[in-house]
């Protein structure tokens, strides 16, 4: 702890694997790509999971277990789904090893697959094979089924938690006998997204509409959350699929209406994932390491002790008692450090790993009944009574939270631009920020400025607005109003 | 659910099958031997989860997650564990997949990968890669990391929850400074199985060892839960294995002591997986079906409403209401079938799926203010009036938790026999139960019993009394104990 963090502001890239690093997130598996999720990360994780799935639930959702391995002709059943995920699939081709006087443990060449098969990148094919056999009838719909899995894309270029071969998702996949019922779990996803995001991270997202080129592999239509982060590049933070009929035909899902007709089933698919991880720690970190939002923190108050022999370690013991006995019954999730480091290598540990808020309390704080409360958000320091802090702690927290979504908000709002000329675009994208202006519909104007500046149609706002504009690009009469930025 | 289930007493294993499909637990994947978890299956698995996760967590285990990916070589690292697991290791082996114009989607030879990647069969090697970096002084240990995961080992003959490809499970790894406390750690978790399996599965289990031959691929000793189920035969429900130093012999894992000496790690790992949802269904299940313990149980309390008309119905569901909010209130898992089909068909199918209890409420019931009170147990049905059923329900649900394990005890305490004779042991494994009996402690011996009787040695029961007694094969003095089965 006793170095410095790289420079955020002119080296954000090192500065966010340090944090990572530093704040004991996680680390770097031995197969290329591969990430160990470390405990305080896995629980920071457990808890963003946690929040999604009751929201998911109180909705009428439920949770199930599909199979890891997908037969290799059925990814390649949906045309566009195939061509979507086939360069990034890890392919099992054998089912035994054997001992090789030669080469030691080899492969045994006789235990070659007749049909490989891919580790999921995402399981629609294998879940709609089930859907074919468990729908028949109107009165089996609508299924709303979400899975917690992990999936593999192999990647060449990887970061802990942004973008990785392995990771950690829900994938919800529904069926819906209508088009327009399918057309509202989408959206209805999205907004479950937005509250995910901006009540629990505290992080403010856009939502809209995936252009035909970003949108996903086998979808009618994409729709996203998209956030800004501390370097004002974007993050896709989450996705919510209209699948329309397409998995529907791959699989022959068909189902008997009401009136007796045999129609294809409609569908949705949506995740998010152990990215959010790293979208909380590019939102929200600073030149101290990470800061949490207190909703999601593994730790909302971190205790340190202070005390010179053990009479006063005794008496701090005696005194701290029952302020933790009373924060936790208020679901306050505490952590005291009775380590023997000093208090000042645990201040910079705790601040790097980001804990909402710190007390302190030594000898004199027990004789005054005191405490010092420090918030990681803004460093403020207060001088409380104990039971001042006891019963003023939860509220801190909500405040803190609130904050740290204001800052990050008012940050967003700055650096995004409203914009009329391709020149003003370049400008805006090189020096960073998020671009809004007028955009003529067409994959050629996306490619261009793509080519030329990096930036790509992040989404095109569910609030968009374009009548009068025009395409700063080809100065053709808007379409829709987009957002471009560079991305994660 | 017209039809009934085939005969438990005479093919014990079509009804399993069975009770499986129409309690809609689970189904078959595409990839042969793989599972699919239906939504009331998992959340039956969920919740056992959950009340394991609450005890390793109370003992101060905390969750993380590596990779499901491990390099061949680190696999081979050590000898037992690699010869215990290379005939059903899933190996991939190549990135992508390509277009050809003969043969459609083909796997794309260039991705070839150069080190063969294997699909983790459980983690002992790619977690002491890891604690090789993070471990290297006595104040980094113990290390008690536990992840609840998919593993995956090739399997030919594959029976639903009993012995899939694909499976879930958690996984406790832990390290230690001392052999005494990793054999103290190896000890507390077979204690923690014992509790889930008795206090939660309402199941019986004998606490052992296993014999040389049965223990796990790399350890020093392996301890282990084992239950009877409904056809007398064994089930391996949970292992706890002290692994000794041979991992961290394998991944050189050394740290520095407090007087400065270098010294190897000791470890433990240990787990229990879906394989416990089989336990469940072969403990308790009876000919209608499936019987849960109420700790576990997805729903504790089905209400089965009766109504002739509409006006009837809403007499029932404004009677219900009230009934509904205090049950949750008490945190009685409650579900209401307001589904059109028939009591007659309800009642059938709520049995099947085991639920506790049933409460039916007609308009006869609203009349006089009572409801009727069906266990699942013992079928006993009672009417009661509305306040004392509300009161009466939490208390209930314990008695059906008890009477469930109370029943499952006495079964296997009457099928388990303390014989003295090789005739005796033939005898009993061929009717179907427990033998407990001397053995002399040679492989021979243990090899010539299964290969005569079908029988292994399950354990060597915690409690074992070996003194004066002989082995039952050899009559030579026994060095053990044991308890002989046949098993799952």
């Amino acid at each position: 702890m006793s170095k410095g963090l790289p420079n955020r502001d002119t080296d954000f890239s090192a500065w966010y694997n340090q944090v990572v690093k530093r704040a004991d997130l996680a680390d770097h598996g031995p197969v290329k790509g591969t990430m160990v999720i470390k405990p305080y990360g896995f629980q920071l994780w457990d808890n963003i999971k946690e929040s999604f799935d009751k929201m998911i639930k109180a909705t009428g959702h439920v949770n199930a277990y599909f199979p890891l391995f997908i037969p290799k002709s059925f990814l390649a059943r949906e045309a566009q789904h195939v061509e979507g995920f086939a360069k990034e699939c890890a392919v099992v081709t054998h089912t035994r090893l054997k001992f090789d006087d030669e080469h030691g443990i080899v492969v045994d060449p006789e235990s070659k697959l007749e049909e490989e098969i891919i580790v999921r990148p995402t399981s629609e094919t294998v879940i709609w094979s089930m859907y074919k056999k468990w729908i028949q009838s109107y009165r089996d719909l609508p299924v709303l089924i979400n899975q917690w899995v992990n999936v593999v894309r192999w990647e060449m270029r990887t970061r802990l938690f942004l973008r990785t071969s392995e990771f950690l998702w829900q994938e919800g996949h529904t069926a819906h006998a209508t088009e327009k019922e399918a057309q509202q779990e989408t959206l209805n996803i999205l907004e479950l997204y937005r509250q995910l995001a901006e009540d629990y991270l505290a992080m403010p997202v856009l939502t809209g509409l995936k252009t035909e080129s970003e949108k996903f592999a086998g979808a009618v239509k994409t729709y996203c959350i998209e956030a800004m982060m501390g370097d004002k590049r974007a993050l896709q933070a989450g996705t919510s699929h209209n699948l329309g009929q397409n998995f529907a035909k791959a699989f022959d899902v068909t189902f008997q209406t009401k009136d007796n007709k045999e129609e294809l089933v409609w569908a949705t698919s949506w995740g998010v994932s152990t990215r959010l991880v790293g979208a909380v720690i590019l939102t929200h970190g600073d030149e101290k390491g990470l800061r949490l939002p207190p909703k999601i923190a593994p730790i909302q108050v971190v205790i340190i002790p202070i005390s010179r022999n053990e009479e006063q370690e005794k008496m701090v013991k005696d005194y701290l008692d029952p302020i933790v006995e009373s924060l936790e019954s208020a679901d306050v999730r505490v952590h005291q450090d009775w380590t023997d480091r000093s208090p000042g290598f645990k201040f910079n540990e705790w601040e790097m790993k980001g804990v909402p808020l710190r007390m302190e309390v030594g000898p004199r704080d027990v004789e005054n009944r005191n405490v010092v409360l420090a918030r990681r958000d803004t460093g403020d320091k207060s001088f409380l009574s104990k039971d001042e802090a006891v019963a003023k702690i939860p509220d801190l927290l909500d405040e803190i939270q609130d904050g740290l979504f204001q800052q990050a908000l008012k940050f967003q709002q700055e650096n995004t631009h409203n914009i009329s000329t391709y020149d003003d675009l370049k400008k805006v994208i090189k020096e960073g920020g998020f671009v809004r202006c007028g955009w003529d519909g067409t994959d050629e104007t996306e490619a261009k400025v793509k080519e030329e500046t990096k930036a790509t149609i992040r989404c095109i706002p569910m609030d968009e607005d374009p009548e009068g504009l025009t395409c700063v690009y080809s100065g053709k009469p808007a379409k829709h109003e987009v957002i471009y930025a560079k991305a994660y």
